[in-house]
């Protein structure tokens, strides 16, 4: 290991220029307006990677995670994965038109199923397009949807409707040394689909909600049965500190969300260590992508009393989408 | 990113020397005996690592999975958990002895208990030892154990009798970009203990058993409360190739194990991939281990079969464990 300590000099410089314009480089941030949201994330992270700083973090502890839909991706009118269910319901209708009298898709057909927050619905529409396949299979059928499937607005794939400024802060912590993580109440696989190419995030870096599966032998061939039992828990609410101590087993020192499903999440790692930027994406910009308050209140309101900084659309991200390829 | 180059031909050579000894450095995998065995691991390497060959993956999919017990680290005469929950549920007896007329305790301390084998007598004491508790408080009592607890024959800490061999081994896939899991049938809080310590391997690469967690709020603060009730599936068995897709979601393309509960896990790993490593550690060496065929019997007539690569320990290992530091 001779080179190492030339190797880290290099190392470092790099991480200089491409992270942390030193030398005038180009801004890894430009998406985001100047102002105080975005020079709280360029101090927070100086401190931690400065081992001058009393805020330095050692580059093991440097760990990040990012709710996905709404926070990374756009999700309204409706999130990508509730598209992909509801197309791939109504070709299950088409193919079989006697489902039609059974829920969830009566009133899928009919227009009356809406809302994610029936939530035994909704878990009834995922197990149905999801489970009852190999895992092969899904992800197929997900990366073919993924790949023609368009926004009903905007008119583009669903996968480059990702915010710009979020891009730029996922690859400016990860040239930072950080761990990136997704941590997502949507399904795992559907999501690993494309966070590697779309977001340079790993599959092993995806953290979502699942169905149970079972490793079966088939035909010589050890295969995975997408099974109609869910992995407990949810990866909502209380359920992402859960599954982030489950999966990475220990606490992020950053983290990004949007909705009052990301709270737990935010509070616990905003609780667990001295210093900590946890991040709340509100969707308040109407005219360059879309404005509500709903399901975001508690959140809002914790970040009005704590420690959760509020990433303003309108204020703080100076372009929203990447230009279209 | 203009140093990339450079970056890149300095880590390339820093991996040759430390990893490939082409210049003639030390060897390092130097606790391992001359032998088929060894050459299969370093071509492996070479080939996987070289971008000339045929045989390349890219670093991303260079993931290998490791057994715990028995493959990294002496199982016998008991697994350092099972010893760890067998101590616990003598103090539980010693405080209140009215636990003796109970299951597990009962048996226990008559020493019928014997066998991991009653798998529900194994799982009560699991529960007992592992739950009703916060995480950290668990943490706390298994690294105070860990700390202060002796090998019954060898006199030592349990986490000084790990494999020399397999320690280089880790080590040496490392340095070549591989992402190092462990994969194992233990409980995952009690393996994390220790396993960045002993064998370099971060909280966020073991998967394991688990019990479920609950986040709370206690006194203000969110905590993890254990629960008595199991996260599915056990991490044995075909249960592995199954945790390992939920948390790494790609197939590794070298695993290792030492006996039946990881069989699956080297047939997953065998089948997936034109080209894997898939071994399994043979305990024969009565002389300077313990040697026990009891639980590996379906694993190597497999061996003989197909793909998978048995070391032995008696012929393959120069070195049993590292020397008392």
């Amino acid at each position: 290991m001779r080179f190492l300590p030339l190797l880290l000099a290099l190392l470092a410089s790099c991480a200089s220029t491409s992270g942390l314009s030193l030398f005038g480089g180009e801004d890894p941030l430009a998406s985001w307006a100047d102002g105080e949201v975005k020079s709280t994330i360029t101090s927070f992270v100086s401190e931690a990677t400065d081992p001058e700083s009393v805020h330095f973090v050692p580059a093991e502890e440097r760990i990040a995670v990012f709710d996905n839909d709404g926070t990374l991706i756009c999700e309204k009118p409706m999130y990508s994965q509730l598209a992909f269910m509801v197309d791939r319901a109504r070709e299950y209708v088409a193919e079989d038109p006697t489902l039609r009298e059974k829920e969830p898709y009566s009133s899928l057909m009919d227009g009356t199923f809406g809302s994610t927050k029936d939530i035994e619905a909704f878990i009834e529409l995922a197990m149905e397009t999801h489970t009852g396949m190999l895992d092969e299979e899904f992800v197929a059928v997900a990366e073919g949807w993924l790949a023609s499937a368009r926004h009903p607005d905007l008119q583009r794939p669903y996968t480059e409707l990702v915010y710009a400024p979020m891009l730029e802060l996922v690859a400016y912590l990860q040239d930072a040394g950080f761990q990136v993580w997704i941590c997502t109440g949507g399904g795992v696989d559907f999501v690993r689909c494309y966070a590697k190419d779309v977001y340079g995030i790993g599959p092993e870096n995806v953290i979502g909600s699942s169905g149970q599966k079972a490793f079966r032998e088939i035909d010589g061939r050890g295969e995975f049965v997408r099974l109609r039992e869910l992995v407990v828990p949810i990866n909502d609410g209380p359920g992402k500190p859960v599954n982030i101590n489950r999966h990475i087993g220990r606490t992020p020192i950053l983290a990004v969300g949007n909705s009052d499903g990301d709270l737990e999440m935010l509070e616990y790692v905003a609780q667990r260590h001295a210093r900590t930027l946890t991040l709340l994406l509100h969707h308040d910009d109407g005219e360059r992508e879309f404005a509500y308050d709903d399901g975001i209140e508690r959140a809002l309101r914790a970040a009005g009393d704590g420690e959760i900084e509020v990433i303003s659309m309108t204020r703080d991200f100076e372009t929203i989408f990447q230009p279209a390829p």
